[in-house]
């Protein structure tokens, strides 16, 4: 009955990769606690660069200054 | 003051719909808790099916294969 | 498979009043929107009147001013 | 490390208003709990004014109301 | 930078189980999407059984049914 | 109306730093959005520092190797 949220930013995630981050977290929760896996959800949100900070800046600011 | 989030699949909810989950989850604080509606906060996301997972499946695998 | 998340002060919710917040919430999702109850999540947060704040004060304070 | 999540409703906030928002919140983390900058988080959700409900309503009725 | 939230029922979780769901999420993040680990956030959040409902029921009603 | 979380390691946050955190986050919303403090709500999360994860380790683990 695990219920992971998994937040990344929005750079074209695909959908097999997706679906390996599904898989790989739900057996995650079923190796390292015995976690029924038909109940484990997985949710991903996928979040713009501008709407995501880190140290007083945007991602897509940080991101220009590193180029 | 309750805060309620509500996660459903985007598929298509209605502004009428959307409004009837508001209006339902408002009522059921009032009802169990007696909290002041006024102040309840009721959000709905919506998440694509490729990135809500269950069983280790994406909603968008196991819909193609329930076909 | 719907999720839902319900944030209340933490005042003595029992887990009679937790039930029905669980029953209540699971129907509305299959009221309005036919999801399977057998899958829907809800999950209760219960907070500290500290660490909730609205107008600017926690509602600790506020509890206290409207005494 | 503080991880902070500022939900609003969608009515066009700019990428510099994101910034203020990004820059403020670090701040407050570091002026009032001497928290690292570095690694504080900042995302900012934004939320269609039909799946934000207040008072058993959503802000998109409550705004026609309002006119 | 990816943030990862895990919520369980508070079923004794150890520290050494809390560390191998954090390496594990982690290293998820950095196989799938190639993300780096140093920014990578795991949160685990556990939920007290009369909290967490599926298909109507708390998780504890269910466990007593299931004695 | 917006909605403030805010997340951190649980290390005797007072209700004067807190007071300070919900005053500071609404002030925030209004100085850059213009938001309607009355209804800005702010939520404070204190997490155990073996929950909370980061380079793929704990913060209980990250404190005693930086002793």
């Amino acid at each position: 009955m695990p219920y992971v949220k998994i937040k990344v930013t929005d750079d074209g995630v695909t959908a097999e990769q997706k679906s390996k981050l599904i898989k790989g977290a739900t057996r995650l929760l079923v190796d390292v606690l015995g976690k029924n896996p038909q109940t484990t959800v997985v949710i991903i949100e996928e979040v713009n660069t501008d709407n995501w900070g880190i140290g007083g800046e945007s991602v897509t600011v940080l991101r220009q200054q590193a180029e």
